[in-house]
Protein backbone atom coordinates (compact mmCIF):
# COMPACT_ATOMS: atom_id res chain seq x y z
CA UNK A 1 0.00 0.00 0.00
CA UNK A 2 1.59 2.75 -1.15
CA UNK A 3 1.55 6.05 1.72
CA UNK A 4 1.47 9.51 0.94
CA UNK A 5 3.31 12.19 3.01
CA UNK A 6 3.35 15.85 2.68
CA UNK A 7 5.16 16.50 5.70
CA UNK A 8 8.81 16.57 6.39
CA UNK A 9 8.90 15.58 9.79
CA UNK A 10 7.01 12.67 8.89
CA UNK A 11 8.96 11.76 6.18
CA UNK A 12 11.91 11.57 8.94
CA UNK A 13 10.28 9.80 10.88
CA UNK A 14 9.01 7.09 8.37
CA UNK A 15 12.88 7.08 7.20
CA UNK A 16 14.60 6.41 10.93
CA UNK A 17 11.94 3.49 11.21
CA UNK A 18 12.77 2.05 7.88
CA UNK A 19 16.24 1.92 8.02
CA UNK A 20 16.12 0.94 12.37
CA UNK A 21 14.37 -2.42 10.78
CA UNK A 22 17.53 -2.52 9.01
CA UNK A 23 16.03 -1.77 5.55
CA UNK A 24 17.56 -0.36 2.53
CA UNK A 25 15.87 2.88 1.06
CA UNK A 26 15.87 3.42 -2.82
CA UNK A 27 14.74 6.96 -3.67
CA UNK A 28 13.45 8.72 -6.94
CA UNK A 29 13.10 12.70 -7.07
CA UNK A 30 11.02 13.71 -9.47
CA UNK A 31 8.97 16.75 -10.60
CA UNK A 32 5.96 14.32 -11.13
CA UNK A 33 4.42 14.21 -14.94
CA UNK A 34 5.96 10.68 -15.10
CA UNK A 35 6.69 8.76 -18.43
CA UNK A 36 8.69 5.87 -19.19
CA UNK A 37 11.87 7.14 -17.91
CA UNK A 38 10.72 7.74 -14.35
CA UNK A 39 9.27 4.66 -14.26
CA UNK A 40 12.57 2.50 -15.33
CA UNK A 41 13.87 4.66 -12.36
CA UNK A 42 11.79 3.61 -9.67
CA UNK A 43 11.33 -0.15 -11.07
CA UNK A 44 15.19 -0.21 -10.78
CA UNK A 45 14.60 0.88 -6.92
CA UNK A 46 12.07 -1.62 -6.31
CA UNK A 47 14.22 -4.14 -7.43
CA UNK A 48 17.48 -2.94 -6.20
CA UNK A 49 16.15 -1.59 -2.32
CA UNK A 50 13.58 -2.72 0.59
CA UNK A 51 11.38 0.35 0.10
CA UNK A 52 11.06 2.69 -2.07
CA UNK A 53 10.20 6.40 -2.19
CA UNK A 54 9.48 8.75 -5.04
CA UNK A 55 9.04 12.46 -4.54
CA UNK A 56 6.99 14.46 -6.42
CA UNK A 57 7.84 18.61 -6.66
CA UNK A 58 8.43 20.88 -8.81
CA UNK A 59 11.91 23.07 -7.77
CA UNK A 60 10.97 26.96 -7.65
CA UNK A 61 15.04 27.68 -7.30
CA UNK A 62 16.26 25.60 -10.57
CA UNK A 63 13.84 27.76 -12.90
CA UNK A 64 15.35 31.08 -14.12
CA UNK A 65 13.11 33.88 -13.99
CA UNK A 66 11.90 33.29 -17.97
CA UNK A 67 11.70 29.64 -17.61
CA UNK A 68 8.56 27.33 -17.70
CA UNK A 69 7.82 26.84 -13.75
CA UNK A 70 4.05 28.18 -14.20
CA UNK A 71 3.72 25.86 -17.17
CA UNK A 72 5.75 22.82 -15.99
CA UNK A 73 3.14 19.68 -16.66
CA UNK A 74 1.25 18.97 -13.46
CA UNK A 75 -0.90 15.59 -13.65
CA UNK A 76 -0.79 14.60 -9.92
CA UNK A 77 -4.01 12.69 -9.80
CA UNK A 78 -2.72 10.52 -13.13
CA UNK A 79 0.80 10.13 -11.38
CA UNK A 80 -0.42 8.64 -8.02
CA UNK A 81 -2.40 5.88 -10.58
CA UNK A 82 0.91 5.20 -11.91
CA UNK A 83 2.85 5.03 -8.82
CA UNK A 84 0.06 3.00 -6.88
CA UNK A 85 0.51 0.59 -9.75
CA UNK A 86 4.05 0.75 -9.88
CA UNK A 87 3.66 -0.26 -5.95
CA UNK A 88 6.11 1.99 -4.08
CA UNK A 89 5.72 2.80 -0.51
CA UNK A 90 5.73 6.56 -0.18
CA UNK A 91 5.08 9.28 -2.34
CA UNK A 92 6.60 12.36 -0.94
CA UNK A 93 4.57 15.25 -1.66
CA UNK A 94 6.69 18.40 0.11
CA UNK A 95 5.15 21.96 -0.30
CA UNK A 96 6.99 24.73 -1.23
CA UNK A 97 6.53 26.66 2.04
CA UNK A 98 8.22 23.91 4.10
CA UNK A 99 10.89 23.05 1.43
CA UNK A 100 11.51 27.34 1.17
CA UNK A 101 10.60 28.86 4.73
CA UNK A 102 10.47 32.53 4.98
CA UNK A 103 14.23 33.80 5.37
CA UNK A 104 15.52 30.55 3.27
CA UNK A 105 19.29 31.18 2.02
CA UNK A 106 21.38 28.32 1.68
CA UNK A 107 22.45 26.72 -1.30
CA UNK A 108 25.09 24.28 -3.06
CA UNK A 109 26.81 25.37 -5.63
CA UNK A 110 29.12 22.68 -7.61
CA UNK A 111 31.78 24.86 -9.60
CA UNK A 112 33.53 23.58 -12.69
CA UNK A 113 31.15 21.01 -14.05
CA UNK A 114 28.38 23.54 -14.32
CA UNK A 115 29.74 25.90 -16.64
CA UNK A 116 29.12 24.11 -19.37
CA UNK A 117 26.31 22.66 -21.81
CA UNK A 118 22.57 23.51 -19.36
CA UNK A 119 24.59 25.08 -16.22
CA UNK A 120 26.03 27.78 -19.41
CA UNK A 121 22.51 28.20 -20.65
CA UNK A 122 20.59 28.04 -17.72
CA UNK A 123 21.67 30.38 -15.00
CA UNK A 124 21.14 29.40 -11.66
CA UNK A 125 19.67 25.81 -12.66
CA UNK A 126 22.40 23.32 -11.17
CA UNK A 127 22.38 25.21 -7.68
CA UNK A 128 18.91 25.00 -7.69
CA UNK A 129 19.09 21.12 -8.58
CA UNK A 130 21.89 20.21 -5.90
CA UNK A 131 20.24 22.61 -3.20
CA UNK A 132 16.65 20.76 -3.54
CA UNK A 133 18.61 17.07 -3.86
CA UNK A 134 20.78 17.79 -1.10
CA UNK A 135 17.70 18.75 1.05
CA UNK A 136 15.75 15.48 -0.23
CA UNK A 137 18.77 13.26 0.54
CA UNK A 138 18.76 15.13 4.10
CA UNK A 139 15.13 14.34 4.46
CA UNK A 140 14.39 10.72 3.41
CA UNK A 141 18.12 9.66 4.08
CA UNK A 142 18.21 6.94 1.05
CA UNK A 143 20.56 4.35 0.49
CA UNK A 144 20.42 4.98 -3.24
CA UNK A 145 19.74 7.46 -5.18
CA UNK A 146 18.00 7.27 -8.75
CA UNK A 147 18.77 9.81 -11.67
CA UNK A 148 18.46 9.33 -15.83
CA UNK A 149 20.96 9.46 -17.94
CA UNK A 150 19.00 12.05 -20.47
CA UNK A 151 19.81 14.64 -17.60
CA UNK A 152 23.37 13.41 -17.63
CA UNK A 153 25.10 16.91 -16.33
CA UNK A 154 22.45 16.88 -14.31
CA UNK A 155 23.79 13.14 -12.80
CA UNK A 156 27.37 13.96 -13.06
CA UNK A 157 27.00 17.63 -10.85
CA UNK A 158 25.05 15.30 -8.16
CA UNK A 159 27.49 12.30 -8.23
CA UNK A 160 30.13 15.46 -7.86
CA UNK A 161 28.67 16.91 -4.99
CA UNK A 162 28.15 13.80 -3.26
CA UNK A 163 31.94 12.99 -3.27
CA UNK A 164 32.99 16.25 -2.92
CA UNK A 165 30.23 16.84 0.46
CA UNK A 166 31.32 12.88 1.52
CA UNK A 167 26.95 12.50 1.82
CA UNK A 168 26.18 8.80 2.62
CA UNK A 169 24.29 8.06 -0.71
CA UNK A 170 24.83 6.12 -3.61
CA UNK A 171 24.02 7.70 -7.06
CA UNK A 172 22.78 4.88 -9.29
CA UNK A 173 22.24 6.59 -13.15
CA UNK A 174 19.39 4.40 -15.78
CA UNK A 175 19.41 5.00 -19.27
CA UNK A 176 17.39 6.89 -21.27
CA UNK A 177 14.25 5.67 -22.15
CA UNK A 178 12.82 6.43 -26.17
CA UNK A 179 9.50 6.64 -28.04
CA UNK A 180 9.48 4.17 -30.78
CA UNK A 181 11.05 6.79 -33.30
CA UNK A 182 13.90 7.36 -30.83
CA UNK A 183 12.78 10.90 -29.05
CA UNK A 184 14.15 10.83 -25.27
CA UNK A 185 11.42 10.35 -22.80
CA UNK A 186 10.52 13.70 -21.21
CA UNK A 187 7.99 15.56 -19.55
CA UNK A 188 8.48 18.52 -21.60
CA UNK A 189 7.47 16.72 -24.58
CA UNK A 190 3.86 17.33 -23.74
CA UNK A 191 4.89 21.09 -25.25
CA UNK A 192 5.11 19.64 -28.48
CA UNK A 193 2.26 20.71 -31.49
CA UNK A 194 2.19 17.89 -34.00
CA UNK A 195 4.59 19.46 -36.14
CA UNK A 196 6.93 19.61 -33.67
CA UNK A 197 6.73 16.21 -32.36
CA UNK A 198 8.55 15.41 -35.70
CA UNK A 199 10.79 18.26 -36.27
CA UNK A 200 12.12 16.53 -32.45
CA UNK A 201 13.08 13.18 -33.88
CA UNK A 202 16.09 14.75 -35.32
CA UNK A 203 17.91 15.14 -32.13
CA UNK A 204 18.08 11.45 -31.58
CA UNK A 205 18.49 11.02 -35.24
CA UNK A 206 21.09 13.35 -35.17
CA UNK A 207 23.02 11.91 -32.18
CA UNK A 208 22.72 8.10 -34.00
CA UNK A 209 24.57 9.95 -37.27
CA UNK A 210 27.17 11.51 -35.36
CA UNK A 211 27.75 8.16 -33.63
CA UNK A 212 27.96 6.71 -37.13
CA UNK A 213 30.62 9.15 -38.03
CA UNK A 214 32.78 8.94 -35.83
CA UNK A 215 32.58 5.10 -35.79
CA UNK A 216 33.81 5.12 -39.69
CA UNK A 217 36.79 7.54 -38.51
CA UNK A 218 35.75 11.11 -37.97
CA UNK A 219 37.47 12.72 -35.68
CA UNK A 220 37.06 16.73 -36.36
CA UNK A 221 34.30 17.34 -33.11
CA UNK A 222 33.84 20.59 -35.36
CA UNK A 223 32.75 18.59 -38.50
CA UNK A 224 30.44 16.43 -36.19
CA UNK A 225 29.17 19.77 -34.57
CA UNK A 226 28.32 21.58 -38.04
CA UNK A 227 26.57 17.97 -39.35
CA UNK A 228 24.29 17.89 -36.24
CA UNK A 229 23.46 21.49 -36.66
CA UNK A 230 22.30 20.78 -40.23
CA UNK A 231 20.49 18.14 -39.32
CA UNK A 232 18.20 19.74 -36.78
CA UNK A 233 18.34 23.28 -38.42
CA UNK A 234 16.71 22.09 -41.68
CA UNK A 235 13.61 20.82 -39.91
CA UNK A 236 10.70 23.24 -39.02
CA UNK A 237 10.97 25.14 -35.61
CA UNK A 238 13.45 24.35 -33.82
CA UNK A 239 16.33 26.32 -32.78
CA UNK A 240 19.65 24.80 -31.29
CA UNK A 241 20.31 26.53 -27.83
CA UNK A 242 23.73 24.14 -27.48
CA UNK A 243 25.59 21.22 -29.38
CA UNK A 244 28.45 20.00 -27.77
CA UNK A 245 31.04 17.44 -28.42
CA UNK A 246 32.65 16.89 -25.02
CA UNK A 247 34.46 15.18 -22.10
CA UNK A 248 31.88 12.90 -20.50
CA UNK A 249 32.84 13.45 -17.24
CA UNK A 250 34.05 17.43 -16.79
CA UNK A 251 32.65 18.30 -20.61
CA UNK A 252 35.56 20.11 -21.87
CA UNK A 253 35.51 20.91 -25.13
CA UNK A 254 38.33 19.31 -27.88
CA UNK A 255 39.30 19.99 -31.23
CA UNK A 256 39.95 16.03 -31.77
CA UNK A 257 37.62 12.94 -30.89
CA UNK A 258 39.23 10.99 -27.70
CA UNK A 259 38.41 7.58 -26.99
CA UNK A 260 35.24 8.45 -24.94
CA UNK A 261 33.27 11.16 -26.37
CA UNK A 262 29.67 12.90 -24.57
CA UNK A 263 27.98 14.44 -27.49
CA UNK A 264 24.95 16.14 -25.38
CA UNK A 265 22.55 18.74 -27.36
CA UNK A 266 19.69 20.92 -26.58
CA UNK A 267 17.59 22.39 -28.84
CA UNK A 268 14.17 24.50 -28.97
CA UNK A 269 11.45 23.05 -30.51
CA UNK A 270 8.54 25.45 -30.46
CA UNK A 271 7.96 26.02 -26.64
CA UNK A 272 9.75 22.99 -25.64
CA UNK A 273 13.43 23.24 -24.64
CA UNK A 274 14.47 19.41 -25.38
CA UNK A 275 17.92 17.91 -24.14
CA UNK A 276 19.66 14.41 -25.62
CA UNK A 277 23.09 12.98 -25.22
CA UNK A 278 25.14 9.89 -26.52
CA UNK A 279 28.50 8.42 -25.33
CA UNK A 280 30.50 7.09 -27.93
CA UNK A 281 33.07 5.35 -27.75
CA UNK A 282 35.87 5.07 -30.52
CA UNK A 283 36.43 1.93 -32.07
CA UNK B 1 40.47 5.52 25.86
CA UNK B 2 40.73 7.86 23.01
CA UNK B 3 40.62 6.60 19.86
CA UNK B 4 42.58 8.35 17.00
CA UNK B 5 40.96 8.55 13.06
CA UNK B 6 42.44 9.97 10.34
CA UNK B 7 40.78 8.13 7.67
CA UNK B 8 37.52 9.26 5.91
CA UNK B 9 35.99 5.87 5.45
CA UNK B 10 37.10 4.89 9.06
CA UNK B 11 35.13 7.63 10.50
CA UNK B 12 31.95 6.91 9.17
CA UNK B 13 32.07 3.00 10.26
CA UNK B 14 32.88 3.81 13.46
CA UNK B 15 29.52 6.65 13.86
CA UNK B 16 27.59 3.78 12.08
CA UNK B 17 28.55 1.58 14.67
CA UNK B 18 27.78 3.79 17.65
CA UNK B 19 24.70 4.88 16.31
CA UNK B 20 23.57 1.22 15.44
CA UNK B 21 24.14 0.96 19.59
CA UNK B 22 21.53 3.39 19.79
CA UNK B 23 24.35 5.75 21.20
CA UNK B 24 23.90 9.65 20.81
CA UNK B 25 27.24 11.39 19.08
CA UNK B 26 28.21 14.91 20.02
CA UNK B 27 30.91 16.60 17.98
CA UNK B 28 32.91 19.60 18.69
CA UNK B 29 35.03 20.76 15.07
CA UNK B 30 38.17 22.96 15.66
CA UNK B 31 40.79 24.12 14.16
CA UNK B 32 43.06 22.67 16.88
CA UNK B 33 45.41 24.96 19.39
CA UNK B 34 42.79 24.15 22.00
CA UNK B 35 42.38 26.44 24.94
CA UNK B 36 39.32 26.64 27.88
CA UNK B 37 36.45 28.04 25.32
CA UNK B 38 36.92 24.66 23.56
CA UNK B 39 37.11 22.40 26.45
CA UNK B 40 33.68 23.93 27.59
CA UNK B 41 32.25 22.69 24.67
CA UNK B 42 33.69 19.40 24.78
CA UNK B 43 32.73 18.94 28.56
CA UNK B 44 29.51 19.80 27.44
CA UNK B 45 29.39 17.25 24.83
CA UNK B 46 30.72 14.71 27.43
CA UNK B 47 27.84 15.89 29.72
CA UNK B 48 24.87 15.59 26.94
CA UNK B 49 26.03 12.56 24.83
CA UNK B 50 27.05 9.12 25.14
CA UNK B 51 29.90 9.35 22.42
CA UNK B 52 32.21 12.20 22.08
CA UNK B 53 34.09 13.15 18.60
CA UNK B 54 36.45 16.12 18.82
CA UNK B 55 38.01 17.29 15.38
CA UNK B 56 40.89 18.97 14.62
CA UNK B 57 41.98 20.21 10.60
CA UNK B 58 42.91 23.57 9.72
CA UNK B 59 40.48 24.63 7.03
CA UNK B 60 42.17 26.04 4.10
CA UNK B 61 39.01 27.02 2.37
CA UNK B 62 38.21 29.22 5.39
CA UNK B 63 41.32 31.49 4.64
CA UNK B 64 41.54 33.93 2.42
CA UNK B 65 44.42 34.45 0.58
CA UNK B 66 46.50 37.34 2.72
CA UNK B 67 45.64 35.48 5.98
CA UNK B 68 46.91 33.51 8.58
CA UNK B 69 46.74 29.83 7.11
CA UNK B 70 50.52 29.62 6.93
CA UNK B 71 51.18 30.64 10.50
CA UNK B 72 47.74 29.32 12.12
CA UNK B 73 48.99 27.66 15.43
CA UNK B 74 49.14 24.42 15.47
CA UNK B 75 49.90 22.38 18.88
CA UNK B 76 48.83 18.54 17.82
CA UNK B 77 50.76 17.11 20.96
CA UNK B 78 49.33 19.03 23.57
CA UNK B 79 45.54 19.27 21.94
CA UNK B 80 46.01 15.21 22.20
CA UNK B 81 47.05 15.53 25.72
CA UNK B 82 44.06 17.78 26.77
CA UNK B 83 41.75 15.29 24.99
CA UNK B 84 42.82 12.40 26.63
CA UNK B 85 43.07 13.98 29.85
CA UNK B 86 39.08 14.79 29.02
CA UNK B 87 38.54 11.33 28.23
CA UNK B 88 36.72 12.11 24.93
CA UNK B 89 35.94 9.09 22.46
CA UNK B 90 37.91 9.64 19.43
CA UNK B 91 40.01 12.42 17.74
CA UNK B 92 39.04 12.76 14.19
CA UNK B 93 42.41 13.89 12.53
CA UNK B 94 41.68 14.12 8.67
CA UNK B 95 43.83 15.22 6.00
CA UNK B 96 43.69 17.75 3.53
CA UNK B 97 44.62 15.50 0.64
CA UNK B 98 41.25 13.26 1.86
CA UNK B 99 39.00 16.37 2.64
CA UNK B 100 40.07 18.20 -0.70
CA UNK B 101 41.09 15.56 -3.32
CA UNK B 102 42.16 16.57 -6.60
CA UNK B 103 38.88 18.09 -8.50
CA UNK B 104 37.02 18.91 -5.23
CA UNK B 105 34.41 21.34 -6.43
CA UNK B 106 31.62 21.85 -4.29
CA UNK B 107 30.23 24.29 -2.00
CA UNK B 108 27.78 25.36 0.59
CA UNK B 109 26.71 29.08 0.89
CA UNK B 110 24.56 30.68 3.15
CA UNK B 111 23.62 34.61 1.47
CA UNK B 112 22.14 36.96 3.54
CA UNK B 113 23.47 36.52 7.03
CA UNK B 114 26.83 36.21 5.54
CA UNK B 115 26.48 39.89 3.63
CA UNK B 116 27.70 41.39 7.38
CA UNK B 117 30.43 41.50 10.04
CA UNK B 118 33.15 38.72 9.74
CA UNK B 119 31.41 37.82 6.32
CA UNK B 120 31.73 41.56 4.81
CA UNK B 121 35.77 41.80 6.13
CA UNK B 122 36.76 38.16 5.01
CA UNK B 123 35.11 37.22 1.64
CA UNK B 124 34.62 33.20 1.40
CA UNK B 125 35.70 32.73 5.19
CA UNK B 126 31.57 31.67 5.76
CA UNK B 127 31.88 29.41 2.24
CA UNK B 128 34.62 27.70 3.83
CA UNK B 129 33.55 27.52 6.86
CA UNK B 130 29.94 25.97 6.17
CA UNK B 131 31.53 23.70 3.61
CA UNK B 132 34.02 22.54 6.11
CA UNK B 133 31.14 21.95 9.00
CA UNK B 134 28.46 19.97 6.08
CA UNK B 135 31.40 17.35 5.22
CA UNK B 136 32.26 16.68 9.21
CA UNK B 137 28.12 16.81 9.75
CA UNK B 138 28.00 14.13 6.56
CA UNK B 139 31.16 11.91 8.09
CA UNK B 140 30.88 12.14 11.83
CA UNK B 141 27.36 11.96 11.74
CA UNK B 142 26.35 13.52 14.74
CA UNK B 143 23.39 14.14 16.58
CA UNK B 144 24.45 16.94 18.53
CA UNK B 145 27.40 19.54 17.59
CA UNK B 146 29.05 22.23 19.60
CA UNK B 147 30.36 25.61 19.01
CA UNK B 148 31.01 28.61 20.59
CA UNK B 149 29.61 31.90 20.83
CA UNK B 150 32.83 33.82 20.42
CA UNK B 151 31.93 32.97 16.54
CA UNK B 152 28.49 33.98 17.00
CA UNK B 153 27.96 35.29 13.07
CA UNK B 154 29.48 31.59 12.63
CA UNK B 155 27.06 29.99 14.87
CA UNK B 156 23.40 31.46 13.63
CA UNK B 157 25.26 30.88 9.50
CA UNK B 158 25.21 27.26 10.75
CA UNK B 159 21.98 27.15 12.16
CA UNK B 160 20.79 28.60 9.34
CA UNK B 161 22.63 25.81 6.81
CA UNK B 162 20.90 23.10 9.24
CA UNK B 163 17.61 24.66 9.07
CA UNK B 164 17.47 25.53 5.48
CA UNK B 165 19.18 21.80 4.11
CA UNK B 166 17.15 20.02 6.71
CA UNK B 167 20.32 18.24 8.10
CA UNK B 168 19.92 15.96 10.99
CA UNK B 169 21.46 17.28 13.94
CA UNK B 170 21.01 19.95 16.65
CA UNK B 171 23.51 22.68 16.83
CA UNK B 172 24.31 23.85 20.47
CA UNK B 173 26.19 26.93 21.26
CA UNK B 174 28.00 27.57 24.45
CA UNK B 175 29.35 30.86 26.15
CA UNK B 176 32.43 32.72 25.71
CA UNK B 177 34.74 31.47 27.98
CA UNK B 178 36.85 34.15 29.12
CA UNK B 179 40.74 35.19 30.56
CA UNK B 180 40.54 36.84 34.19
CA UNK B 181 40.60 40.36 32.63
CA UNK B 182 38.00 39.69 30.20
CA UNK B 183 39.70 38.91 26.86
CA UNK B 184 37.83 36.59 24.95
CA UNK B 185 39.63 32.91 24.98
CA UNK B 186 41.14 32.51 21.24
CA UNK B 187 43.88 30.49 19.63
CA UNK B 188 44.88 33.63 17.94
CA UNK B 189 45.50 35.17 21.07
CA UNK B 190 49.02 33.49 20.97
CA UNK B 191 49.67 35.89 18.36
CA UNK B 192 49.77 38.80 20.72
CA UNK B 193 53.10 40.13 21.86
CA UNK B 194 52.83 41.15 25.72
CA UNK B 195 52.26 45.27 25.11
CA UNK B 196 49.31 43.74 22.53
CA UNK B 197 47.95 41.66 25.02
CA UNK B 198 47.06 44.99 26.98
CA UNK B 199 45.45 46.22 24.95
CA UNK B 200 43.43 43.52 23.45
CA UNK B 201 41.18 43.94 27.22
CA UNK B 202 40.07 46.76 25.61
CA UNK B 203 37.71 44.58 23.15
CA UNK B 204 36.03 43.23 26.11
CA UNK B 205 36.01 46.82 28.10
CA UNK B 206 34.15 48.13 25.63
CA UNK B 207 31.38 45.48 25.45
CA UNK B 208 31.15 46.22 28.97
CA UNK B 209 30.95 49.72 28.61
CA UNK B 210 28.79 49.45 25.54
CA UNK B 211 26.26 47.61 28.21
CA UNK B 212 26.28 49.83 31.11
CA UNK B 213 25.52 53.03 28.34
CA UNK B 214 22.72 51.00 26.45
CA UNK B 215 21.25 49.98 30.63
CA UNK B 216 21.32 53.53 31.45
CA UNK B 217 19.26 54.63 28.81
CA UNK B 218 21.76 55.27 25.57
CA UNK B 219 19.40 54.76 22.28
CA UNK B 220 21.57 55.72 19.90
CA UNK B 221 23.58 52.84 17.92
CA UNK B 222 26.35 55.41 16.26
CA UNK B 223 27.16 57.01 19.55
CA UNK B 224 27.22 53.63 21.57
CA UNK B 225 29.66 52.55 18.28
CA UNK B 226 31.83 55.91 18.80
CA UNK B 227 32.13 55.00 22.10
CA UNK B 228 32.98 51.47 21.62
CA UNK B 229 35.85 53.02 18.90
CA UNK B 230 37.29 55.15 21.10
CA UNK B 231 37.73 53.14 23.74
CA UNK B 232 39.68 50.33 21.38
CA UNK B 233 41.80 53.15 18.82
CA UNK B 234 43.26 54.77 21.60
CA UNK B 235 45.14 51.19 23.02
CA UNK B 236 48.59 50.76 21.56
CA UNK B 237 48.81 49.15 18.06
CA UNK B 238 44.86 48.24 17.83
CA UNK B 239 43.17 48.79 14.34
CA UNK B 240 39.26 48.76 14.13
CA UNK B 241 37.77 46.23 11.38
CA UNK B 242 34.67 46.56 12.36
CA UNK B 243 31.85 47.31 15.07
CA UNK B 244 28.47 46.37 14.75
CA UNK B 245 25.37 47.23 17.09
CA UNK B 246 22.75 45.16 15.53
CA UNK B 247 20.10 42.70 15.01
CA UNK B 248 21.43 38.83 16.98
CA UNK B 249 19.85 36.69 14.09
CA UNK B 250 20.03 38.53 11.16
CA UNK B 251 22.49 41.16 11.35
CA UNK B 252 21.52 44.48 9.93
CA UNK B 253 21.62 47.70 12.02
CA UNK B 254 19.17 49.95 12.75
CA UNK B 255 19.65 53.86 14.15
CA UNK B 256 18.03 52.85 17.46
CA UNK B 257 18.88 50.47 19.92
CA UNK B 258 15.63 47.63 19.71
CA UNK B 259 14.96 45.30 22.89
CA UNK B 260 17.62 42.70 22.21
CA UNK B 261 21.04 44.02 20.54
CA UNK B 262 24.01 42.24 19.75
CA UNK B 263 27.52 43.92 20.13
CA UNK B 264 30.03 42.36 17.51
CA UNK B 265 33.78 43.67 16.93
CA UNK B 266 36.28 42.58 15.13
CA UNK B 267 39.74 44.48 15.82
CA UNK B 268 43.19 44.09 14.71
CA UNK B 269 46.11 44.06 17.73
CA UNK B 270 49.42 43.81 15.86
CA UNK B 271 49.04 40.69 14.25
CA UNK B 272 46.12 39.12 15.51
CA UNK B 273 42.55 39.83 14.06
CA UNK B 274 40.18 39.26 17.49
CA UNK B 275 36.52 39.26 17.59
CA UNK B 276 34.24 39.62 20.30
CA UNK B 277 30.44 39.83 21.14
CA UNK B 278 28.00 40.50 23.59
CA UNK B 279 23.82 40.54 23.55
CA UNK B 280 22.47 43.37 25.40
CA UNK B 281 18.34 43.53 26.18
CA UNK B 282 17.22 46.71 26.81
CA UNK B 283 15.84 46.77 30.54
Amino acid sequence: MMEIITSIGEMKTWSRRIRDEGKVIGLTPTMGCLHEGHLSLIKASITECDSTVVSIFVNPTQFGPDEDLGSYPRTLEADKEVLRSADIDVLFLPTKEDLYPDGFQSFVEVDNKTKYLCGKSRPGFFRGVTTIVLKLFNIVNPDTAFFGEKDRQQLEVIRTMVRDLNLNVTVTGKPIVREDDGLAMSSRNRYLSEEGRLSARSLSQALETAQTSIEQGERSTETIRNKIRQMIEKRNGTEVDYISVCDPEDFSEHKEIRSKTLIALAVRVGNARLIDNRIVERT
